[in-house]
């Protein structure tokens, strides 16, 4: 399946679709079933001690999946997440980004599902893995 | 079981160790294997259209079983969240408090269980679910 | 909203449609939204020790849900699970029935989603708990 | 990390312990961290239409990540499944074996956490995919 919007694209979506967050993340690659997604750590994400919060995670993990999605359906902002689970395995290292490396593993015409592996930069051992599953509108 | 922490002693320990969050969420209620949290819903935790986002939920989901997990076992500020499956149902009522209601299912000495149901104040179909596990540390 | 299966249909639905497990569950209460069923232990549901097996209980929350979203909607054989996010909490008691305690949470046009309280017979702690969605066909 | 169990050496403690699902499974392949198991699929295990049921396809990813969980740690039978979170995703094609490839993505003290995805043989499309946490008994 062809990609039909690559990193440029998605960053220029959710620059105008989400601009809250704009600052926050950043798509930093598209292939077909696959994105890989950063966050920009700052100061606002820590918790106590310098670790990434927990709901910060999760929306990395959940803006990995809607980036992969969107690639491969085009700019439908109505797409939205109906399942996560997700593991907290390691802390993430403190003062780094985060990378979030999402595939899709079925996109079909109602639902697409899919997870998200989730690392400090720089390091091999996952900090959290997420499942997710969104729901696909209807044309 | 008797409750260890109640919601004033709650809302103190997470004013003073997550100083950050304090203004998003308040304890409400404290019971043995219960507690109901409160999301003060405010303009930074909307998604366009005015939708509670999906990160603000998973946070009030993950606090409100901290919470009444402390309220059984104290203040150990080290006990974190190993996993959490949310389930998103119906779409957050707009300008409206979000209430987390969460019960202990089972405490153990290394692992906690638990589900937090969300709701958007004075509706009673629920937003969301949350089921989540906490590991605890050892003394 | 109405019921449109009763216990009664929905055993013999289950006899029809899925002979080869209707001498291990038997639907025993159905209500609007909620629905009872019984697992009726026998030797081959049992691990060494004489726990019921992780994927009997499985089976069990996955029926339990099957029911009660086939109560609401009628006998559409086709409605199949598309997530299942189960935490086992406690050794089931040995030589007993299980029962496993069926909610819908929400039922929409294509998906519905509940959850599963399992327990051993007689017993007030639950052994395990499982949120479940399920795809509705179309008409 | 060295692997303290080989597939011979696995198949024949899943034969003592587990004798009552010997005949469903095989361990197939093992390195660190990873192991692939099969289903040796037969009409108990169907339901009407050909199709691998459900909770089959929970006991191949459960058995998936107990079988790299020893891999790694040894014969300890008490190691137990805390959680299960599974996405069925596509109809697994009939009268063919299953194949389960488990990875352990940490292996605490405590805890072990992984995922398996299940493929029907012969098809790059997954049926499934699970993500598991296992319960590590203190020595």
């Amino acid at each position: 399946m062809d990609v039909k919007m690559d990193a440029a694209a998605l960053n220029a979506f959710l620059l105008q679709a989400y601009p809250q967050i704009a600052d926050d993340f950043r798509i930093e690659r598209v292939a077909p079933m696959e994105a890989d997604i950063r966050l920009l750590t700052a100061e606002r994400h820590l918790r106590p001690g310098g670790t990434v919060s927990g709901p910060t995670m999760f929306a990395l993990a959940d803006l990995g999946m809607y980036a992969v999605t969107l690639a491969m359906i085009g700019p439908k902002a109505m797409t939205v997440t109906t399942n996560c689970a997700i593991d907290f395995m390691r802390k993430p290292a403190p003062d780094r980004d985060m990378i979030g490396r999402a595939r899709l593993l079925k996109l079909g015409r109602v639902l697409a599902v899919g997870d998200v592996m989730l690392y400090s930069e720089g390091q091999n051992a996952p900090v959290a893995r997420a499942g997710l599953t969104y729901s696909i509108p209807r044309d």
